[in-house]
């Protein structure tokens, strides 16, 4: 018989029905049945079609070890937030909240030691992160693994700075003390457009979509023994707070990145004298629970 | 407020109100209605969202000038075959069927001239198509043109060939005469696997699918004032002729390649003989209707 609109869900549905491995059954009956809806909702003409898939490649296309253009289409869609909020339903509700790992994660931090700064080039206005890993009842965890990465003052990442800013400037791994703290220097990141010079950007603008996410500086934070967290800290007053492009803001992450005139301090972490300060205490989940 | 599960399909789309275009609005909101919804089907993790992700930018990075992974994805899911369907319910039912246009029209076809043989090798069974293109009311539709590409006996595109076809082998690009007719020379295509090297085949390996194809030879025919059709003919008998890959087979489509023994025909079109025949008649509809 022939393929025909009423019956496509079954007839792809029962291509797949050999699929040994029942999640990845699950997840394609899904896909079919969520596709072949949208395009009967939608009726796409064979050329809109064509668009589409020229869209989707292009996505893909532009995707190479620096930049991840597809994670910025789910994120853009909603898509990451959802995924994510999803699976912090089935953490523990007392941890660290999550948010969006973002496209930008493409290379590796550099491990630096507790107190060095993140940034090198100095342009921007200093500051310093301080907190500590914990368990939910306040144990400390000593020696969690602090990876941090974020934009600069201008709202970039080394990544696209077009070789402004070396490789690993703006991030940093970091090891907790013996008493689960941490503290690092850096600059007061920027807000910032994600990246508008590829499809993603092009759907923007055709949307009338601003591109901008608000200040932040990106976390993940694990420790043997506890559920890994990826996370940012949002620097509290910072524009886009309520239009994050990419859905990524949760209140609880959002801290005062407050002025601090301490001429001690300052010479103590080798900041100039007034500096900004920002606290982020992380609570991880143990594994077990 | 936070994003949540319950009201992200609300956040999202409120993002895309000021879309100017109604069309791309419609289409944005539909996606991220049913996006969300895989995504509350399915609950992936993080990780196998990253997978999904990953996915996805394999099959655009493995597109280039010959090759399009993307629509062969579509192909597999259906979509095409879907989109297809939909679109040839809008035309008129005394049409010839349309069906989709596959992967491998990624080369132009060299213009022949009516009786030329659209195969250089001569390593499989020699066939004459002969045919000739109207109107529903029989009127002739003189200088249409018909574009043709097939695989050859082996089941492969020039494309994809290694080099063993020069470019263009397998396609012509004909000229209806003046009474609408038209022929020309080839051999039987063969039934066969759709590219199993990419991120599709992988997918059709874990889900135990078949990857073939039966034999046919594409069509797009095109007149002024007429809808262009865009077709395949099926080799009647072929394997998988009930199993289709990617689901394009139309009854109406399949024709006998009728092995005929007639050694003037066979001098008038330069073939051996015996030599295997297919007539393939198409009427177009006219645009205005």
């Amino acid at each position: 018989m022939d393929f025909s609109e009423k019956d496509s869900v079954d007839a792809v549905l029962a291509s797949f029905a050999d699929t040994p491995d029942p999640r990845l059954h699950e997840v394609m009956e899904s896909l079919v049945r969520h596709l072949h809806g949208f395009l009967r909702d939608v009726r796409p003409s064979i050329a809109e079609w064509e668009q589409g898939i020229e869209f989707l490649t292009a996505i893909g296309q532009k995707c190479d070890e620096h930049r991840q253009e597809y994670i910025l289409f789910s994120d853009v869609l909603g898509a990451s937030m959802l995924v994510e909020t999803m699976e912090a339903e089935r953490q523990a509700q007392d941890a660290t909240a999550s948010t969006v790992l973002g496209p930008f994660h493409v290379v590796a931090s550099p491990e630096r030691a507790l107190g060095d700064s993140v940034d090198s080039l100095g342009t921007g206005e200093a500051c310093l992160i301080e907190g500590s890993v914990a368990a939910p009842d306040g144990t400390p965890v000593p020696g969690a693994r602090i990876d941090v990465w974020q934009a600069d003052e201008q709202g970039s990442y080394d990544v696209e700075s077009g070789g402004r800013q070396p490789l690993g400037n703006g991030r940093g791994l970091f090891t907790a003390d013996d008493e689960g703290r941490f503290w690092f220097s850096s600059i007061v990141p920027s807000h910032y457009p994600i990246p508008t010079d590829g499809p993603v950007g092009a759907l923007l603008r055709a949307t009338k979509r601003h591109p901008y996410r608000p200040a932040h500086v990106h976390f993940i934070v694990e420790a043997p023994g506890y559920v890994p967290v990826t996370t940012h800290v949002f620097v509290e007053g910072s524009e886009y707070l309520d239009s994050d492009a990419v859905f990524a803001v949760k209140q609880s992450l959002v801290r005062d990145f407050a002025t601090v005139d301490d001429a001690g301090a300052a010479a103590r972490h080798d900041l100039p004298n007034p500096f900004r300060r920002a606290r982020f205490d992380v609570v991880l989940q143990p594994a077990s629970s």
